[in-house]
């Protein structure tokens, strides 16, 4: 039995729901709506104690961290393989998964902290201190506090822009040595980057359009065009909405 | 030809100079003095260009990120295996190295910066100007520049300690569930995991001694104790200095 909970077909969520479908893999769809602070609810709480997503349950055996399901999904289910064949390659992604999970993403969450900004503000002060309160992780309480209440200072999000504008030129530089990001393999490095990319592409757009980055503006067409990516944009939820 | 470019036993150099002795491998001990900035060196960037330490040469291959040196040491000379055999072994052994560079480490450095704090306070303003126009990596430069100019605030030094506090809970949890980091097999989790270890028994000895954690003081006397380790220290020089 595989089970997946996730917040649908973005970021974190998308990684391990790609590494599913590019096996394809039958597994069990246990999304889990953000909005409604699903993640938070106790019966989650034995799964995923404080309340990360998303989360691959394979019969007994819980995984967290969306990188390393997916490498636990190559090596238990070694068909189609989704790494480099060499341990070079295989280096190669690794080196940017990291950088992805410790660079790219940290980045992009100051960038997006506006949204969950402008959702928290249609909150009551009950609503918010009830969800406050319910929030296992203590760090990311006093997180979640300080993004809606203050929100990220104009400094900060001008060095998570400069971040991504690295970003975007690594992606350029890696893609002219290979079709892929670790070189003439499609891997996990090509399914983490694709969970973060399209949402650099939707919040500055500048930084991989045609013009400014055509190897990575190429790479997420060919992309967008997978099967597997097709399915699981097809598991998207209409647009959650708080009670 | 195997080469390691690394600052001395201790932190992410600490990592793959354990993987190469607990392989048994020979390799060139290409030790960089940081207090020299001899990492910022035109010819080092050649093959680092952003500096970045440590680094592993094997035959014409460069590869950089200490957690993924030591994969590919493992997957490179397979001998004696530093993986648990099963995947979910393997899982568990690479959300602790993750949980290391993500959490510990960064952690530990926001303590550590003191140190780098005392010693640019010896430096004079033309050779501060001097280092700061040989780093290769503007964030890292600024970053420096903040660190050793304001040090980090009582806030920023609180969160941190709080963040080791967790994290030497989570190590005592851990080796509750197995004599090693990944259960039952000694593995890269162990290697990553004493790269930081003494240097949080060192810096918060009242989170990591034999009455607050007694399986982590017992797991690091185990490490102390291990050829490897002693080999690794033994390639320690006495301080740096700065010319």
């Amino acid at each position: 039995m595989l089970a997946i909970y996730h917040f649908g077909p973005v970021a974190n969520s998308m990684t391990p729901l790609l590494g599913l479908l590019e096996k394809g893999l039958r597994f069990e769809d246990r999304y889990l709506n953000s909005r409604l602070w699903e993640h938070h609810d106790p019966a989650f709480q034995k799964i995923s104690p404080e309340g990360m997503v998303p989360v691959l349950v394979h019969d007994d055996r819980v995984i967290t961290e969306s990188t390393v399901i997916n490498e636990y999904l190559d090596e238990t289910f070694p068909e189609p393989p989704l790494k480099p064949a060499d341990p070079y390659g295989r280096a190669r992604m690794r080196i940017w998964t990291k950088y992805v999970d410790e660079y790219f993403c940290p980045a992009l969450t100051v960038l997006g902290a506006q949204n969950a900004k402008g959702f928290a503000s249609q909150m009551t002060a009950e609503e918010k201190a009830a969800v406050l309160a319910r929030m296992p992780n203590a760090e990311v309480r006093r997180k979640w506090e300080t993004v809606t209440d203050q929100g990220y200072s104009e400094a900060e999000l001008a060095a998570a822009r400069a971040k991504l504008a690295n970003v975007a030129r690594k992606m350029e530089q890696r893609l002219g040595e290979g079709t892929w990001m670790a070189g003439d393999t499609y891997s996990l490095a090509d399914i983490k980057n694709y969970s973060m990319a399209p949402g650099l592409e939707r919040m500055l757009p500048e930084l991989v359009s045609e013009q400014a980055a055509p190897r990575v503006f190429d790479w997420l067409r060919r992309m967008d065009e997978r099967p597997a990516v097709k399915a699981a944009k097809a598991l998207a939820r209409p647009r959650p909405q708080a009670a």
